[in-house]
């Protein structure tokens, strides 16, 4: 059916036999179907940007083996620097050869985001967030190997990888878009600074700004009493949080923190955000989604005693002083993340495998006596 | 920005120097921004039909009220005919010229779904979950008035209903569409007679499927012991359900039931669908959000001992026996309701009148020893 | 140390110089350590009550098992006929003998509670919840064995029964005592006659009222709406339930039902009852644990337009309708449970094994980028 | 009934016709009802230590007025020093004339433990906080006056203060014995000196423990990543924590950090400790309640990659590595809190002002569709 995607049915647009929506075709938006999503090539893939988990010793041999075999394929292997500090690696001859032929970085200091075709992590979900945070505007494909247990951003088995990631350069693949929240933090000394000169400076999406694939988490930090934070959505002050702090994350994060913290798993095809009090003083904040559209405030409250502390992904944690704002919307950079199957089938499986969600024994614990007589 | 919407960004559709997505223009859906939907008329509307919640003696003057001022702008008010049945209005003689002007109406009996062109409803989220039962294909816009306290579904006070039906009537408003499930139920006899036959039914929308505007629940109906359900997506087994029941709801539905069994609460602009287990014996089955455009289906666990019930926005009970089975999909008839300001803060306006969203005390009981010294 | 036990330390009784308790030698209790309860006989157990599971193919040869081994051990076996009626149970003519020997009995007509010395339960929480309800006043101590997968209330595996139970039967074992509810309900029709005969009838414990081991249920019944109930504690309203019902359960049964609801989970050691709404209309209705001395009484509040249905350990289903009251208190005659382990480590050994209790994978499924690099 | 009390009723020792409990006079513990639990005095009440939650210019007036009461009483009022240190205070010259008559000391430096007879707070939970960590052996009774909103711990009303504290100096009060904590903390080091010296130091009461009245929390502190720490009771692991940490609190505390991470809420006269995960990693970690009488201990796992960090009631964060342990039992000095009605009463009316526990709007926000037609 063609009015049918996985965003559901477009809605029809008269009601009634009189009433239809108001025309505006400055306000429409064209979203191909999530689940027809495909990876294409316009030219064929020659950099690739391997992740690897530091201090994992499991991981070395099938890094070295990966590195061996993009190498022979004649791709240009892009690996940090520090990953290649390791002792092991360092010691290994047979492999110094290989090495010398990588492309090397450093975090924060060599910028390679317009270098990378395509990215391939190992080792955990923390590696996608960590690959994510290196790419500020556009983000590469990205394939990512679980090498023990399954993770919910790293759907790819090693056994096979050789296969696998030809067929992802050969162009076919499934993806699924996971969005970010795209975060400015505004302080007031900033403020003051541009009142007196009166010159506005815009935080540009290079600059000022920081791409989340998880979530921000605004709370207490060292400190064992409360702050109170006020939230505004769209310009208007919805609540006051009091409690251990707040977390604001896109779906692929409302199965991280969000999920600790009590609420509701999102398919990462939802476009939305989760907004998730932390330990809240009041029995009734429960959390809620909002649509990916919105633009979010957080602030501490006028009255509040106390600083409280931002990260992003769980990293770079700082201060919010009293005047600090975190402005938080959807980026429009989104990460390009391969599917194993698909969008659905990735989610549900990792649900099961990463969360137990409604795993039980067959036998059931409540049986009543009517089960038994 | 033209690529901002309530939906959110536009994401970019080129990954790094070399991928992009691949095009497939079928797939592509055009969407509307939320934000700014609009009301309309093609033509004037004439006839408006009134619902009254019934019972409920503190609802009668406003109604009256409401009728004269409709009739006195030349509308044509359609009333079902047990509201006109309550003794008092049949005692009220000055009320008879009135009535006599109504067409009225019996549910289920007469069909006036392409003669409305407007809907008033009168007290409470009821009316307007009634309102969408009558109307199973396009659904007229709806104008909700508590009387007492703010309903979710409920946002206009009463107490200027003549200016504000006037601005409904000359088409300036905002509206929100309220999305609904689509559920068709299909039972193992008609389908044994199709096999017999050789003749495939197709249940078209006005007769085998049912629209709701709050939830589908299955659950275990009047039996004290529990029944296995299993639930598909797309046409894979996701989870069996095992506990008292599970609720598939619309957004909207998310702050009903679905919120009194757990849920996170979901904007009704986000295109989403939500699955919440009732009771369920799994400590770790936690609600989940999923893309509207997906379809469930669910039935009996093959091994189930017992038949589970099913009702549609909590109405039409029926039992649900091995073999049967119920569709869920999002419909492309949604109800669109009229904002008393606009869908945000509507939303907030009602998760904190109607479940007392995060509101407190301003005194801190958490207040810890640091506090005080 | 000669003042702790399970339940605490003996709390000092003077607080600061010159304050004390006033002494009440009549409010005094004088309670057994639980964790030192071990289970004597005065005589030799002579008779023993088995309890299969019916309708479970898998549990015949353990019962045709371990019947013969308590007839060689002489013991007298009390068993149900309708257990024996099974027709494969009929059909084992080397079984016949054996039988030939059983004591007989029919539920809720013969009454066996002053005859049987101990009972053996087979197959499932459910057995233990029966065994409770044969025995209204004193209960013998219970064995109870799971043939499969380990039960809350059935410690024991069956591969060694024959030194498990000959172990009991010389009066060697730990045993837990579960606290029941004695549940007395009285209609609005009784309380009528009485009040016309001026007699006031008294329901002692063996006629009107039930024992309960894991819990009461108050709930809506067949209704999809929603009764209101109130509750009252020690004859203080001290809140209405509106929603799906409320469970109101023993620590034993905090791990069943009242779980699923979203209770905390009771060691069976604490003197105290649980009080767990089911689906409650309120985002505030979090469940209470309250002293076991109070008593508890619902009631249908008197605006609520819908009787509602009462159940005990899920059996003898019930209407309530308005002027019927239920009354709650804990019951002198607890369930005396034989202990594999000790009541600690067969608590933590049933969570883990029926609710997966903190099972995770060791894999940190939020490993942040900081865990990274 | 005299074998009915606040904690059940005294359960039988036989068990059907010829099994019965082991006698252990040993392990019997004699408890007065905690229903019938009032306060007396050996000898009249001298001296009076008045607590009062500094920086808040609302609680001078009443401070003030209250120390001329009981100056006038001839009691002997003790204040700490730097609640005189306020400027308004000092710049009072009427009051300075009852300030010289006050007995005045530092926290922490001058013990005041054996001097008072009776204490009483001005100004929310904290206050009651800190007058139990005042006293970490036997306390006096306490009499907590809320001036703004109820609080858990602050019954009183200050406005009829008179007569309220009149009567308790005669004598006549109920009151509750709130149970703490004793929580030892044991680090490495002094475990490594104990080895060398051969020397074992008990930690006794005076020094090496401390007393909470709601909860011991060990969490995360400053760091984003995750400690795990083993949960161990009398000796057994009984779980890992995975997650921001973890709430070992009284029955008194499960209202206050303990409900805010999810658990039931436990009246303080129930004989219990609850355990309470902050953000857990698992779907499945509920929390428990287990018997007053058990052992707790704390450890960092033997992987955790971090430290963890404990605070007790709020205060005195520190923290903890490898090799320390926290060790947790109830201990035998609970805080004497005077009732303004009863333990029973006074818990409702708290829960229902503190946490607006089931308070709803008596409208149905989930009124269904057959509550209208």
């Amino acid at each position: 059916m063609k009015n049918q995607s996985l965003h559901g049915t477009s809605p029809v647009t008269t009601f009634g036999p009189k009433a239809c929506m108001l025309q505006n075709p400055h306000a429409v938006m064209h979203i191909q179907d999530p689940a027809s999503q495909r990876l294409t090539w316009n030219k064929p893939p020659k950099s690739v940007l391997v992740i690897k988990k530091i201090q994992d010793a499991s991981l070395l041999q099938p890094f070295k083996e990966l590195c061996v075999f993009l190498t022979e394929k004649n791709m240009i292997v892009y690996v940090e620097r520090k990953v290649l500090a390791d002792p092991v690696i360092q010691a290994d001859e047979s492999f110094a050869a290989v090495i010398q032929r990588f492309c090397t970085f450093r975090e924060d200091l060599d910028d390679i985001s317009n270098r990378v075709d395509f990215i391939i992590c190992l080792g955990g979900d923390g590696t996608l967030l960590y690959a994510s945070s290196l790419f500020q505007k556009t983000v590469p494909p990205v394939m990512s190997f679980h090498l023990g247990s399954l993770g919910f951003l790293t759907p790819f088995n090693f056994d096979t990888y050789q296969s696998q990631v030809t067929q992802i350069i050969e162009g076919n693949a499934a993806i699924i878009l996971r969005s970010r929240l795209r975060v400015v933090k505004e302080s007031r000394e900033k403020n003051a600074r541009v009142d007196k000169k009166g010159i506005i400076k815009t935080n540009g999406d290079s600059e000022g700004s920081r791409k989340v694939l998880n979530e921000v988490v605004v709370d207490r930090g060292p400190f064992s009493y409360l702050s109170n934070v006020d939230l505004f959505l769209d310009g208007h002050l919805i609540t006051t949080v009091q409690g251990d702090g707040v977390i604001v994350s896109t779906p692929t994060g409302s199965t991280a923190y969000a999920v600790a913290a009590g609420a509701s798993m999102i398919h990462p095809n939802v476009p939305a955000i989760m907004i998730t009090p932390i330990c809240p003083h009041s029995l009734s904040f429960r959390p809620i989604v909002v649509p990916a559209g919105v633009e979010l405030k957080i602030m501490l409250s006028r009255d509040s005693r106390n600083t409280a502390w931002v990260s992003f992904d769980g990293r770079k944690r700082q201060e919010i002083c009293h005047g600090d704002n975190i402005t938080i919307t959807t980026s429009c950079f989104p990460v390009p993340s391969i599917c194993f199957q698909d969008p659905v089938n990735d989610w549900f499986e990792s649900l099961a495998q990463c969360l137990h969600w409604n795993v039980r024994k067959k036998q059931n614990y409540l049986s009543s006596k009517e089960d038994v007589f």
